[in-house]
Formats: C-alpha cells, structure tokens, sequence
C-alpha cells in the first residue's frame, strides 16, 4: 500500500469529530492497548517517548478526576466510558541509555531543565496527536479538553512521581446525530507557504 | 468504515519510519496540499490552529536554513526535496473570533502570556504530528528534526511576524535500504495505567 483510500482518510481525519456525547457502549482494554500500540510507533526526539497515559475507568478514578474539570467539561467527561490523562515523564531521559541508540543521549537533557520542559512537552504531545489518530483508527471516537486544572490532576494522581499532566482526552464512541456543525479550517494559503 | 485494515496501519503507524537517506522523487505541490489538507481537520483547543508551516523547497530557501541546522542534520536536510518548518503563530487568539463558535474565546488567551505560550506549542505541535501521519497517509517519508538552532530560523525566516518555529521535517521517499533497526518502544504496562 502506498497510500490510504478515501474511507481510511474520512475515518481518522476528514469526518472524524469532536465528540460530546456518547453511545452506550463500553472501552475495553483492548481498545485502549491496540490504539497504544500503534502509537508508540511515532517518532519522537532521539526516541524520547516521554508520553504517560492514565486511562480513567472506574468510578474511583473518574471522582478523583472530577474537582479538577473546567463546567464545561464535567458532564461529558463523567459520562464518558474513559478519558485519558495524557501525561509526560520529566525523567524521561533516563530511559535513553535504553530507548536510543546514541550512547550520549542522556547527556542532551540530564541537568538541563529548559530543554527537558520543551522536548517533555513537544514530544508528549506529539505523542498524544499519535494517539487520538489511533484511536479513531480502532474505531473510537476521541475528546480532547486543555479546560481543567493541571495541578490538581497532578496532585491527585502523580504526586511523588516525575509525571505531569499535558492534556486530557475523553475516548468512547460518540453520538454522531449530537454533533455540531464543524468550525472552519485555515485553507493552505493562509497557514502554509512553499519557499 | 469502522476500522482501518492492517496495510493502512502498517502505512502509518507500524512500518513507517524516520528517514534520513532519499530515493531521487520530487515532492510536489499537490502532496504538500494534499497533506495539510487532512492535517488541518485535526483538533486543536477551542479549535485555535496555531500552527504555521513553511516548505523549504527551493535552493534559495535551503541556503537560508543550512546555519541553522546541528551537523547531524545538515546532510540529509540539504539532500532532501522538501523541508517543513514547523512553526506557531503566537497571536493565534486573534483568529478565534472566525474559528470558534464561541465569542468569548479569544479573551481565555489575549494578554495571558503563559497561556499563549502553552496553547500554541501543545496546539501547533499536535497539528504538526497530524501532518506527519497525513504526510505519511498520501505516500510520502518523514524525518522530524529538533537539533537546530530556533532563534537562528527564526531570524532567517520569521523576523518582524509572531511566528516561532518549534521543529523541522524532511519530506521525501525515504531510502528502505538505509534504514537503521528500529529503536524499542515502551510497553502498554510500561507507560500506561487503566485507573
């Protein structure tokens, strides 16, 4: 295959949606694996990977998820089956002796903390847009939210770890008669310039 | 469509790889557009896009980012038919009032200088990984770079606008018989937790 037909590009992009509101039916852990593992094949910086995920499932997880929602992401959020916590690992760089092949890539980050910041968040974040494709790739459909409080999540499910929330995102199979119109898109030409 | 087959995952996640050695096979204007095109329906917060892209096609442009580029990079960036340049658009929130449904959006970031700054990079960066998978979903390679020096590209490139760069990307049809083993990946179990 040398390029994905026209029902993979409407699946994972062209159709694919912000969901809000969700069907009655679970996210199993599968789900959650077979998107993960795909992911995780994305590249990052000196194979960084620097993402954490908490998946949020149960009842217990979602109350102590739910003081740190913005109003408007409370609802849709305790209703959906899951919502990840995309995280990121502000050690990652002790893993390079493993993950890279370049025996010097630790020594890129170690006691830098301006380029560990950047290449967390830049990397985790790649990361996460890897997942969300993912995701609809295996069939879920995918909200991201920035609306919560960073320091509570992190207070509430990685205090005395080197993790740090980035985003969250609900994962579940939304209701696509409860969608809104789409908002627009810079064309080409307005985002875009060949020099 | 509910699922994408084996050979379209295989295509965009699981047997594409970073490139850094090129086939002779132009990249044109109509893959670029044909990526941004499906990159740009991905999601941002508050549907912001702040990302902005230049192509570095042409020898002119190629010599404007050759300083810019760590020597481990400057080989292969100069060999390859097109790079892009990743950047954000800082005063993305000025666009808010077309792209979001909501009038109120652009107030959640003008005159909030961390805000800003966060929002564009996640947001950008996120845009920047749905290109690459759409890069890769209309055929061509990528090679995402961060070894360069920023403050220099955006001098050469970006003087006088709000636009940073965060990293660079080669596009072309890599070399399949100059590829490195892949380096390892984090396990589910390693990096993710069902809560």
């Amino acid at each position: 295959m040398q390029q994905l037909d026209d029902a993979a590009l409407d699946l994972i992009f062209r159709n694919a949606r912000t969901h809000s509101h969700w069907l009655d039916k679970p996210v199993g852990d599968d789900d959650l694996r077979r998107a993960y593992d795909l992911a995780r094949m994305g590249p990052t910086s000196g194979n960084c990977q620097p993402m954490r995920v908490v998946f949020v499932r149960s009842k217990e997880a979602k109350a102590k998820l739910e003081p740190a929602l913005s109003a408007g992401n409370r609802a849709k959020t305790m209703a959906a089956p899951a919502t990840a916590i995309f995280a990121m690992d502000m050690e990652f760089y002790e893993h390079l002796p493993r993950m890279f092949h370049d025996p010097e890539a630790r020594s890129w980050f170690a006691g830098k903390p301006k380029a560990i910041a950047t290449n967390a968040m830049r990397n985790a974040t790649l990361q996460a847009a890897y997942f969300i494709i993912a995701a609809r790739a295996v069939g879920l459909d995918c909200g991201p939210m920035s609306g919560f409080d960073n320091d509570k999540v992190d207070a509430a499910f990685f205090a005395g770890t080197s993790y740090k929330s980035n985003f969250l995102c609900n994962l579940a199979h939304g209701d696509p008669a409860r969608l809104h119109p789409r908002n627009p898109r810079f064309e080409f030409d307005e985002a875009c310039v060949i020099a």
